[in-house]
């Protein structure tokens, strides 16, 4: 009988760690430095070593294990073989196969967005759900779908690149893809900034926008809370571009909840009446009652998602 | 050891039905008439009544039958019921159980559209992928999504309703589902005989689709492979929304391969061509090398695809 499972989230700068049970309940939470010297070839063992001590330390039949579930900054197939990974300066990297070696426990491995979105499914703002989109509305738009319980990760590993598919028509500047016109041009925190600089440079009107030296998406929805005119037409403006995008999404996978989670979430409910209104106008009639709900789980959601990969 | 499968597919004036060898061969193939007369109540009798007597004629031992998988053009959930179907007369029917009960046979159900391209899957124009999005190009658009080899029913049965997504911000017209800019308004047959007339309303310029009595979207590509321009301009409206809604897709599920079609995937590698020329343009990088193929089971996708439901 299996009772325990760890779930690790590897990040560029710290790898975050957690023992759970296996029912989702948190035994212990923690961090170690990620070392992406010698093309990060000793992140692999430090991880395999701090397994090996929480085991010890919490007096862990090995036997009551029922693995390790890993999230990583890029793309991994269905092996959990990582192609690659820029910010752990890794290439391919075998990873389930390796630390299963280091380690003598089951060990999947994941996309860390996708990871996420299946923590809050496990335990955050979908729970109960096997039919989620999670939208992660940080620098960029980072996307995971669940459909039956299970990420999809797609044929080339790009499932659920939702940050990157085409949102506006007449868009002249280029995305970090390549593109023009990318929903998280218009749509994560960076976008919204983007959006909010055009409208203020578009009119005289007043704004308190106007008053901040840099204006963010904290900025805006800030403003929308204090009934700014001209932060209310850019958090529509959002609204619209985000709402449409999701509809569209859902006459593919027909989520039964949209998370919204990443830094521009932290505003609150306030956003997802803005994505909600433009969703229920562009979504096909069976899809309009699909619900959204704020991410719950914050930085956590990777170690929940890691852990439950080795639960299904 | 299971030898065999029945592969059957309602429709609204017969019912197909083939008997299946495990590895996808077909041993037969029939129809019978669909009584939708008592509100559809006949129909899952006949369909028990042709079963039993092909098992017979056959000489078929019914351990070495895997089950009969079943069609029907409506949402199907989960568990096999039909939450309706118009074309049948039915409201909600326990499909899957009823017909289990009437046949002794396991049974498995599933929509029509999606479970044709299951079959396009197994032995059609997607033979060998396991990550699909099939495109059918008829009066409508129907859609069927494969991820990891299984049809994405969602959360309300619509999965893969991508016709009713969003495509266009300044129609004016209103689509049958009661939005406006759904992608089958300018991409279906009926879409693009639409496109046309527009086009040739719009100018004097001379074309040959100025000669059909009823422009379709065979007249059309006849156009195209004429080399009319205002038909090639029409091909390329067309190619451009759906390749990019198609683009957009693929950031959701990300296929493997495209299998187009229906009525309009006729016209052959043309229509591929002017589809993948606009989703290379819009596609997010990993996912640009999706494949696109034509349809190759026609209108036996569907028994193929029920047949197929219960080997899963």
């Amino acid at each position: 009988m299996k009772k325990y499972c760890f779930g690790i989230d590897i990040g560029g700068t710290s790898v975050k760690c957690g023992l759970f049970q296996t029912d989702g309940k948190v035994v212990d939470k923690w961090e170690i430095p990620t070392r992406t010297e010698d093309n990060g070839s000793r992140i692999l063992p430090d991880v395999a070593e701090t397994i090996g001590k929480k085991i010890k330390e919490k007096n862990l039949n090995p036997e009551e294990v029922a693995g390790a579930g890993i999230g990583v900054p890029g793309p991994v197939d269905g092996e959990g073989n990582v192609t690659m990974a820029v910010n752990l300066h890794w290439g391919f990297v075998p990873l389930a196969k390796e630390l299963s070696e280091m380690t003598g426990l089951t060990v999947k491995a994941g996309n860390d967005a996708n990871v996420a979105a299946l923590g809050e499914m496990w335990m955050g703002g979908a729970a109960g759900s096997s039919n989620v989109i999670m939208v992660t509305l940080g620098t960029g738009i980072g996307g995971g779908i669940i459909v039956d319980g299970k990420i999809v990760t797609g044929a080339h590993g790009a499932g659920g690149e939702i940050g990157h598919s085409h949102a506006v028509d007449d868009m002249e500047e280029t995305c970090n893809c390549g593109n023009k016109g990318c929903l998280e041009q218009v749509a994560s925190a960076t976008g919204i900034a983007r959006l909010a600089r055009k409208k203020l440079a578009s009119t005289d009107r007043p704004s308190v926008m106007r008053k901040a030296p840099n204006v963010s998406a904290k900025t805006v929805f800030d403003g929308v809370k204090a009934g700014d005119d001209l932060a209310i037409e850019v958090a529509e403006e959002f609204g619209e571009y985000l709402g449409k995008a999701l509809a569209i999404f859902a006459s593919v996978s027909d989520p039964e909840v949209f998370v919204i989670g990443g830094g521009v979430s932290k505003a609150g409910q306030v956003v997802l009446d803005y994505i909600r209104k433009y969703y229920e106008k562009y979504a096909f009639s069976s899809c309009k009652e699909a619900g959204f709900a704020l991410a719950k789980l914050g930085n956590d959601a990777g170690i929940y998602g890691a852990a439950k990969l080795v639960l299904e």
